[in-house]
């Protein structure tokens, strides 16, 4: 009953034995080893993207902060979510990679940037002169902080305003397996084909050790990109062992088969805390439920053994935060309903 | 015959057995699980420092660049050798982490600063009052880039001297198995005792995936390196598994005898080098070999199936760069002899 | 009819016979003149703060934007009102002084953080450990961006909660000549006692050329903020022609004489905008004025010559904004109301 | 007898006349007044170079470090002098506004960078791919620290180097008037037609209160320019006032005469010291004199009322550094001689 966090739980079998089987002799450092172009060469598959650049690094922080150095200035701004990974949860890593761009807060009920409220950032920044900043980038995120996701036409709608100015757009993918399985969109509809320039691919949540994949569309970034990386201390020396995790991650489609698991649990769970009566702060589009239930319903669930994040709620409820993964069962799912 | 760099080895087969034990079940995230404050309690023990505060990244160009910030301001001056890794191999790292603090080259033969050279730029910097920038803090490196080592009374004697002048310590140790193994020493003569105040202890190059700690010894500073380390995408969440390599290495001074063999190998190598009447352009005192021989002379062995980097070398010779590690045997260096 | 802005006009005849009767032979550079110590010594005065270090810079986003720095560190964060002049009009300053530092914004109707909306602020912020940034400091601004001031015991209020945090706070004083007016307060009471800890002391919209004051309250900074300083730039070779602006300006209470000068004329055409039935956005505390009058009127005032901004209205109304000077004479605001 | 400095001087009576000139009604702010325009319009022409982006700052420090952050990423190595101002004299003000760069030293006799130290060092930076710093830029200064000059042919030779690798170079022109005079050459010919991209003009040095300007030769690079000095504090709002002296400075060829002046006072100076056998450290080129004398000289000058700074000697002599400016006169230099 752990729902604690997608990044708690063990890892898939098949990354401990892509590990091993990696381990076998010499292999060049700095990512010049096959594993890794193995891994470019996969997620551009994926992707639909021959052309764009690939590279791994070790946190989802260091994916996104990267990403935004790479396309926005210092005196630019960044248009996120007000509840964005970026702007809550990174410590100011956006700000220390740019130089100190200034993240632009954009409302939107489930975690989700309105477009009229993105429409109105985009215009009420950079139109005085020098005396302020400049509209820099827009930053989504999907699957959002909220659980929920963009459809691949939403995903263009807000491209599409970004472009309108200019600016390029990332995607924070850190559940980006779950947005796929949650959507049914290709990942290119979510990606590029949609206007996105560089996208932070998660692999962490999804069940590597640590793996996530930074895939720039617009290829004229690569070396900029590598030279922040390396001064970053993200360029790792064994590249290999990145490598292996992320291809076992791609073959056979078990990204999608992990993510699409978390998602069905998230599912089921779901669906037992509607006949339970229990409301939910946020559709549930993909791996994470946000309940609102009685009040003292949180310390007997986690005396009975579960385990999860107190999240706000409503004035006379109790708010959590449950979030599944590739390894939840339906037996954890069951079991933390019959606690309930 | 792979002497191109100790991070070309595979990894010891305990390393892949402890990541196996440790993705058993559910563990807290970013440090909070049982294997990173293992971790921490060897290192402690190793170090015999029980306050000391550590915390493991994933690179040593990370531990660097974060100790150096943490301890140096932006107007300081970092005293490193003309040729240490913070200088020269890690693309302005600490440059970024320390917003524009400025390395101040420092001389000496065969990798090492010279006392003399150290004293007359400590002295000879900050004296400008405001003009100018001012005195930071101190870098040195056990194993040197040249493969020498500092032994303990020597380490002491350059703290001394930035002690002298109020400065901090750092020790760049991603080689600092083979240095306590090649001294004799104690860990903690080479550190804490010595005057050193925070510590790169290296593990990739010794036979880690890429798992680095960074040992405080001064305890106020732990908070500040750990916004530092999270703000620069270096918290990694899933901590168990960068952990678990730590402990495996740390345990029954497994660490020790990797560094041990490295340095025997290398000892082996320099004595069949001179049998051969080959000069070295720096003593061996580790691991890394830099021989002077005959023009042709690595493309021969190269074309037999060596691998290494060239390296300088005096007029009418040919330099090369032989770096052994842990899955160096004696038949690579018979071969390698062998072959030239 | 000038209302653009206190930095179009010129400056009081006394300025330039300070300047003239300063450049009397050589006089030693950096602030060690004697007319920077008697700056010095009368903003201790005025302030009624005998310890106080004060430094003399040339505009007033680097006083603001060095104060911050030397209190916030890069992972902090800084409370200011949404529409500070540090949030909207300093191309990102603080961010690029502070080296990432992040702006939360507080709102609070016309300019005037409201307590409350602080309150929660902090402590909505810091409460997530090392994944968000830190509670860093809080700046205020007196005269706001809209024209009113914060009383001696508002100022202690917002400033009492930011204490309760720890939080040091920063007072943007680029009008503080015209809140003392305004106020009635004595310099010190809004400031130090009230629990300002660094002040940026305007000169410049008071008729300066472009002299502004940087009072530090806690002199154990006074050392890491000339570092910053001359490390951006801003310390002149030649700060006696600044001191002697801000000597002028300080004798013989000329500073609140010329702040008076500017404020009364602000009283007198709000007075007559009052009679004439036009509702103005903000009270007039001090020496800008927001008023709503029908659309159609900017252009006509326009071509009768009077200078001014547009700024926001109501719908069915049109928005301008008026800043008076020490120049501001009666006759300038007769000419601007007949031309209304 | 004041040789401390040149910034220690007053200011030339035309300064002080054209500031109260301008000192006339109301004029728009931050640069968009006719005098900003006249300044600009008046350095297109001393230098040729009728599309070249014109900027005023306050310091020589401020036009240094805006210019090389304009050109030179973080990630970039500025090429220059051992001895030069950016890399002695700005407490890192160059890695703060470039977020990091590095200052590779070049040494050469009398402050001048020699060509092969050059062509060495541009050869030996960069060459090893992600894992160091990249070439960046060249900054010359001219005249040089160490009171010497470049003539526009060696100016060529050092800028066509920079060139060959595809770097862009900076003028460091704190007393560029000197050197103009020194040489004889056109300001063109020892900029933009050298091959200098970037220069900072200088005016504070010859005679103004505080004003540089930037003059970028590579139009394309002006609005980055002016975003990056608005965020450093250096967009000054009644820029009138600095334009006004930069106008009345190279109105009737003031700027040459007056940097004339110092030149020929310094000739005189260096006549007397070598007419009393007072050897020099470095030729007198311009406007600064290396004198070593007989230890004891200096007290007793400055017993008698001389002013200058110390200076390194060689082994049994004594050191000083002498400076003469537009307002140093022959009967200064005749009690200075006198004296000694």
């Amino acid at each position: 009953m752990f729902f604690a966090s997608d990044n708690t739980a063990p890892c898939p079998p098949e990354v401990l034995a892509a590990l091993a089987a990696a381990n076998d002799g010499y292999a060049r450092g700095y990512g010049a080893d096959p594993l890794t172009a193995r891994a470019t060469e996969m997620l551009r598959e994926v992707l639909n993207a021959p052309q764009a650049v690939v590279h791994l690094v070790a946190t989802g922080t260091a994916a996104n902060a990267l990403s935004l150095a790479s396309f926005c200035p210092p005196w630019g701004a960044v248009f996120c979510h007000t509840h964005a990974h970026i702007a809550e949860d990174e410590c100011g890593a956006p700000e220390f990679f740019t130089h100190g761009a200034k993240l632009v807060h954009v409302g939107g009920a489930h975690g989700r940037m309105a477009p009229a409220a993105l429409a109105h950032a985009l215009a009420n920044t950079g139109e005085s002169g020098v005396h302020g900043v400049q509209r820099g980038m827009v930053s989504l995120t999907n699957v959002t902080e909220a659980g929920t996701v963009y459809s691949a036409a939403e995903t263009t709608a807000l491209a599409t305003l970004a472009k309108a100015k200019g600016l390029p757009v990332h995607l924070d993918g850190a559940r980006f397996a779950n947005a796929v399985v949650a959507t049914g969109a290709t990942p290119a509809a979510l990606t590029a084909q949609a206007g996105v320039d560089v996208l932070s691919f998660g692999g962490t949540k999804n069940g590597l050790m640590g793996v996530e994949a930074v895939v720039i569309f617009a290829p004229d970034k690569g070396w900029e990109f590598e030279l922040r990386r390396k001064r970053a201390g993200h360029l790792v020396s064994k590249s290999r062992y990145l490598a292996a995790q992320m291809v076992a991650m791609l073959e056979q489609g078990r990204w999608l088969a992990w993510a699409a698991q978390a998602n069905a649990m998230a599912a089921l769970l779901a669906e037992g805390l509607a006949a339970r009566g229990i409301s939910l702060g946020h559709p549930v589009d993909a791996n994470i439920l946000f309940p609102h239930w009685e009040p003292g319903t949180s310390a007997r669930l986690r005396a009975a053994g579960a385990q999860f994040y107190d999240a706000p709620a409503p004035e006379g409820r109790e708010g959590a935060r449950l979030v599944t993964s590739w390894a939840t069962t339906e037996a954890d799912v069951a079991g933390f309903l019959a606690a309930l």
